[in-house]
């Protein structure tokens, strides 16, 4: 219960206490322009109706009270006065001492190992998912906490794949088209489309924005090897920060490049970091790929040998078998991968059978979205 | 020419001098990394067949000579001597000093205002561009150096813009569609659809990753008003740091939250900054959204009150008539914007006539690699 509502730096501040103990200070200016009237946001979608200039620069608070769950604040030249849900504020509130070390990532992120992770990979089937909201929450709820699931039981058929996309959100259509094949060619432009082994990597990071969802379905699988599998970035990163601090450092605070040209027609280029850091430290985002990174100009000289040692480590690190979860996709068994944190390999497979597999790609927002739409929807139900 | 090629520091690092007095120095790794033999690198689609765990960490060189307009370097302990070619090594040269201040771009953006811009905006006509490479070069290569650029000629039909699109990628799908109506509804559920002025703006800044392109087309329009326009917001960016380069590091070192949930199962949220630089300091994202901008409260209390400051300046910037360049679209006329760097608005309409638009997404990684691809084939020709 909120117990304390005081005015500080004439009005320019306010410093509310709670029943608990908690103390928590707000700009009038940030109250005035998150005001939650229907002025100011419109009842039907939520939007702000006014821009930052519609509020007067030199505004502070006048006058407070409060009236039962909310606090009426009254705003200063404007005269309006307007009630905040003191429970919208202990949730809004932005007023913490809270140092994290560059790298970290919030509560809704588990990082995994093979020893954590190989005998609970996230999996659901297709027909459950389609027709139970819950079962889809949980599975999209294990993308967005591991960065990766299975699905079972789609039909072994082309286009198949598409199906788990129609579940959250929509494919990202590239070069490669809607979908593309993942087979052994005889020349092929793509290293993916060999019997070769791929060493762990994320997918197309020569593009930008890259693609955020990677989604691979099984036709047919006959051959002796090709299993898949995945290692979880933010645990290899977290490892290299922990032995190599200053290598964590110069992966994440130098950009990579990367490009791809293997096509008529198509010249892909990008530059970005190996480690992506958000401008508050978060890490958002990690590139590795062998096959598409094109030459480092972007690194110091004086750090170039520091940089390629990182590389090297982190490199050392993804291949580790500790970080490796292993599974082979029989027809009818597809996975989903964040790309923008989990990478996937593939074993090298003899010509004995075939291994066909399609692949597409997708976007987070949607996945996201539709999850914490799901998730609303349950919450006002149980209320 | 080369004229001058000592192994340093062990043969970790050689040193290269021109006949210009040019001096630039490569680490051993470096080179032996970005080999460009059909061992190290796949001849048919350029990408790279080994990996850095295939490259002994010890590599330094133990021979060079120099062979026409080539160098030749021996890896030890492989043992592999490798070609570079002399222009390769100019071109990809890392030994620079160039501190740079944060905000910069490379050359190939071009920063632009009313007064630079108004007069002389790039324009195309579909046919033109759709039947003639050239053209289609030089609207792409616009984008690409002014974040916009105007398509007159198009079908006056719905899904007319989808054509733009198609001339050099492909349609980012959204929960908006393929592509959207923006008319005047009675019920809205985006205030894109009311006849309402819409401040100077990126979209979708509640979607990660963000859509980098948007196109507009016109299927009728005989309001009064309902005119476009745009700004730079790279211009805007560089205006504020000029004035205020403390304002400047706020909004780019502290994320902000967008969101959007006006339509039932959907519910968009992100943490990027308003100003988004890498890792390096370039400039590479603008985001700016009053409507769906959301509680900031990744700012640290303390510096909330010039964060705020900050934004409002921004916005006054944006608002500033120097900065925008209006133009009103007829029935066949379409522009795309870069949304990562220019923001669009649209004026007031009146009720009489109709004013009948559409909307779509797209990406930059299509644009600038068909872009570059036809930027080769030409330079391939010439030759």
């Amino acid at each position: 219960m909120l117990t304390r509502a005081t005015l500080t730096n004439d009005g320019r501040t306010i410093e509310l206490g709670w029943e608990d103990g908690t103390r928590c200070r707000f700009h009038a200016i940030w109250l005035r322009d998150n005001a939650l009237d229907d002025k100011t946001r419109s009842a039907g979608n939520g939007q702000r109706l006014i821009t930052i200039l519609d509020i007067p620069a030199e505004t502070h608070i006048g006058a407070t009270s409060m009236k039962g769950d909310a606090l009426e604040v009254t705003f200063v030249p404007e005269g309006k006065t307007v009630s905040f849900p003191v429970q919208w504020l202990r949730a809004n509130a932005y007023d913490r001492d809270e140092p994290r070390q560059p790298g970290w990532t919030g509560d809704v992120i588990q990082r995994w190992t093979k020893a954590t992770m190989q005998n609970s990979v996230p999996r659901a089937s297709y027909a459950a998912a389609f027709h139970g909201r819950g079962i889809l929450r949980e599975w999209l709820s294990a993308v967005r906490t591991y960065g990766f699931a299975v699905m079972d039981g789609l039909p072994a058929e082309s286009g198949a794949l598409c199906k788990v996309a129609d579940l959250f959100g929509y494919i990202r259509e590239t070069n490669y088209g809607r979908w593309f094949e993942v087979r052994a060619e005889v020349n092929p432009n793509n290293l993916a489309y060999t019997n070769l082994g791929l060493q762990a990597h994320t997918d197309n990071p020569y593009r930008d924005p890259v693609p955020t969802l990677q989604i691979l379905a099984c036709i047919e699988n006959t051959v002796e090897g090709g299993e898949s599998s995945v290692v979880d970035g933010f645990a290899v990163a977290a490892a290299l920060q922990g032995e190599n601090p200053d290598g964590f450092r110069l992966l994440s605070s130098n950009p990579a490049r990367f490009e791809y040209a293997g096509s008529s027609g198509v010249r892909l280029q990008s530059k970005r970091p190996m480690i992506e850091l958000g401008p508050d430290g978060e890490l958002i985002c990690i590139r590795f790929n062998n096959r598409s990174l094109a030459p480092t100009v972007d690194v110091p000289f004086a750090e170039m040998d520091g940089y390629y040692a990182a590389y090297r480590r982190f490199a050392e690190l993804i291949e580790d078998p500790a970080f490796e979860v292993t599974f082979k996709l029989e027809a009818g068994q597809s996975f989903i991968v964040d790309n923008t944190r989990v990478m996937h390999a593939r074993k090298a497979f003899s010509g004995i059978g075939k291994r066909w597999l399609q692949g597409c790609y997708a976007d987070k927002d949607g996945l996201l979205s539709t999850l914490a739409a799901i998730e609303h929807d349950f919450r006002e139900a149980a209320e």
